[in-house]
């Protein structure tokens, strides 16, 4: 992975922590708009950390590919990346 | 919370583990492209647990209000969350 | 349609000149990013006008539903709707 | 533009005929879960010509790019892009 290690691991660590207190939150019966809105900052907070690895992979991986093929596969490979996020 | 406890439990821990996963990936430096596909993954699941979440909130809460005033300032909420959602 | 019908046509109708304008941009061969940009501006106006809707249909279909039985029904068809929006 | 004009013009109008169907359903006072789910409908022709746009972006633009300032320049406008997709 080409993105800054540290900032993904916090995101990732932030999203796993709301995710033990969504839990916790289903346990104790709370509202169900409380717990929807936490989901929806969770998923937020996973939404940033994918822009930020699939933004490191193009300036590194596909900028600085070693051949015209290994590009053209790379960017092949976004492109499979992007119809999964534009469906 | 309405929907369905066990439903909800299996979904967040679902997401949970797989969350684990991805920070595994990060930490050997895994490849970009099948990190973001297990993010996007994970986030499809904590997208579903809300789907669940809000519409046993319309079948439960919305229907079976108390009363008007009741009905009507839940209605009011859900409308607030559906801004977050389609914003 | 419960939802203010003016408001509704001036949005539909923005999002209407917008695609007139996108359909000129690529007779035009106008670059690529300013095309996506200007596409992604027109769906943000057609989901604001999506959302205008169903916060009307919750707030006059719902909220005055004639008996239970129709409430209860009207309230199955939002939330399939809602699973549209959140797959 | 480098996608396909003939896929994007024929996407582009079939959402124009649809926003076109919209406006008139609106007059005519349909059903709001009927309108709402032909606005998500067109969205989703916008999106798909969205797609297609952006991956013959990445396909010509960034892979023939004249030269490494050229193509950091231009994934750093699709970066930019990208950020607005998955905001």
């Amino acid at each position: 992975m080409m993105a800054d290690k540290q900032t993904i691991n916090r995101l990732l660590k932030t999203a796993r922590g709301q995710l033990d207190g969504i839990l916790k939150m289903v346990e104790e019966n709370r509202y169900c708009i409380d717990i929807s809105q936490q989901l929806m900052a969770t998923e937020a907070i996973l939404n940033r950390a994918n822009r930020e690895i699939l933004a490191a992979h193009l300036k590194h991986c596909v900028q600085c590919a070693a051949s015209e093929e290994d590009r053209a596969s790379k960017i092949n490979e976004f492109v499979a990346a992007l119809d999964r996020i534009l469906k």
